[in-house]
């Protein structure tokens, strides 16, 4: 039994160490050097090249270094039959509610706009927004919309959820699926994308789904770039319908400098880094299910494929 | 009886429209206007004209439109015997508190630095910090350092805060006086000063007590100008001591275009806006006041002289 980590990043050593510090009996290759295919029963990956993970002919847990698990839907021919595993780390709801919070409190106050303005040197007053003035609506209340929504509340935000399933949380009014989706949103200042990246949710912010937001409504997706037509969100800032967005996720990464959004005077963009797995809080749980694999234990935070996260 | 409004920027009307809104019946004059000096019984000011309210032979009250009135103690020939007045504004208070959340988590999470970046098309991710990461060292602690320190320590933030007198406020550390400023400041990663400015306060925020924070502190000064010494504050910029500074005032303002801060990439700016009195919010207690004043009551938040606040 072996474990071989497999990422297009620079992480892989990293990875491989912390696995080792942990336990220093594992046996961890990196999927690049010269490794025995046969022994591997754990491929720990995060966006691995396609087609990577058919020719370990005795795989038994595919386990994603990350909380996103759409990059292997992606991928046809990861085999049907083997357990995807996602993580599930504390700090990674916690360091996005904290992300959210900050891009939304920057925004009241007109931090951009001074930014910009100081470039100027500008000495210019825009009137700010107080937290009891708005109402935030997110959009998907699994581990990171729940605790970005209950964060919120306790910072005085009102605050509405959207959901697929009934979801209830205290402090927030949530609505559920289509029959839902407009009375959410049209009581909506600050629409924050939090949804799993599925067939059903891939292009869901659109211009239909723009419209039914009042009118100086802000977007921050935090999610993945697929959940976002780009170009209908251009539209609606340039018609002054939304007044600004907040982005960590694109549809290509790094964005290529040509793309619009760079220079879009209302978009602020982050490099996806609103919440980054660290390895301190991942390890345990990948050696936990490593352990349980060995010993033909139920695997933990398994994946629902026909659900897609 | 009669009020007269007195101050230098264009807000003159929109303060005596507010005045006769809440009561027709009142004599409210533009001090610009021709009006009748002998009947003032009240001045309404906001960083008034040197020397303009030596002229009102019956003036009872000087009303400060804000929360600050060391702009009064500079002028000479104010009267020493009329008492001052200034605003309690629940909203000053509160406004300044969501300021300096922003002001905080903004940087914790590197929003200016990837605002920059954007301007350059450039994607690169910069490790972000945690609330539970940091210490919040709030210096002053009047009505706006209070609830600023309390809402801080809601929104999971570990908070001190050090002040000329003793100061017990739940969830705070306090340290009081110059024996307790040494170990205040070592322990402070973001020092927010919201001290009034007195001439024992000038230009606090120097060389010595920068030296006194841990490496990487970040400076946000929302109180006045004249607290900070702004060439000490770039020295300690630019020699990696502090990692930045968040300002909102300055010793002149609007800050003069040539001013090292406008460019200064470790410094955020912006325009005395952090927290501005409203209208509807003040006209009530300047009226109470003014009643009070004619019918021979106490006045209510009276300046100390003494004190200088």
């Amino acid at each position: 039994m072996a474990i071989v980590v497999i990422r297009q990043d620079n992480k892989i050593d990293a990875w491989k160490h912390a696995l080792l510090k942990a336990n220093s009996q594992l046996k961890v290759y990196n999927y690049l050097e010269e490794h025995p295919k046969e022994e591997i029963t754990m491929a720990l990956i995060w966006k691995h090249p396609k087609g990577s993970l058919k020719d370990y002919p005795n795989l038994k847990c595919i386990a994603s270094a990350g909380a996103g698990v759409d990059y292997i839907f992606d991928d046809a021919s990861v085999p049907e039959h083997i357990p995807i595993t996602r993580v599930v780390d504390p700090y990674l709801a916690s360091d996005m509610s904290e992300h959210v919070l900050a891009a939304i409190v920057a925004e009241l106050k007109n931090f951009n706009t001074y930014k910009v303005q100081q470039t100027q040197a500008v000495w210019k007053t825009t009137a700010y927004r107080r937290i009891a003035d708005v109402t935030v609506g997110i959009m998907g209340l699994g581990e990171l919309g729940a605790l970005t929504g209950k964060d919120l509340v306790k910072a005085g935000f009102k605050v509405q959820g959207w959901s697929k399933n009934k979801k209830s949380i205290e402090g927030i009014t949530t609505f559920v699926g289509d029959s839902g989706l407009g009375t959410f949103l049209s009581g909506t200042n600050f629409l924050v994308c939090l949804l799993p990246l599925t067939p059903e949710t891939t292009g869901i912010l659109n211009t239909p789904l723009f419209e039914q937001l009042p009118k100086g409504a802000y977007i921050i997706n935090v999610a993945r770039g697929g959940h976002l037509v780009d170009a209908d969100l251009i539209a609606q800032l340039d018609s002054n319908h939304l007044s600004g967005a907040c982005l960590d996720v694109y549809h290509e990464e790094p964005l290529p400098s040509a793309h619009p959004f760079w220079k879009h005077p209302k978009i602020f963009m982050t490099p996806h880094y609103a919440s980054v797995s660290d390895t301190n809080s991942v390890v345990p749980q990948i050696l936990e299910n490593y352990e349980n694999l060995q010993k033909g234990k139920k695997l933990n935070n398994v994946v629902h494929r026909e659900k897609g996260y």
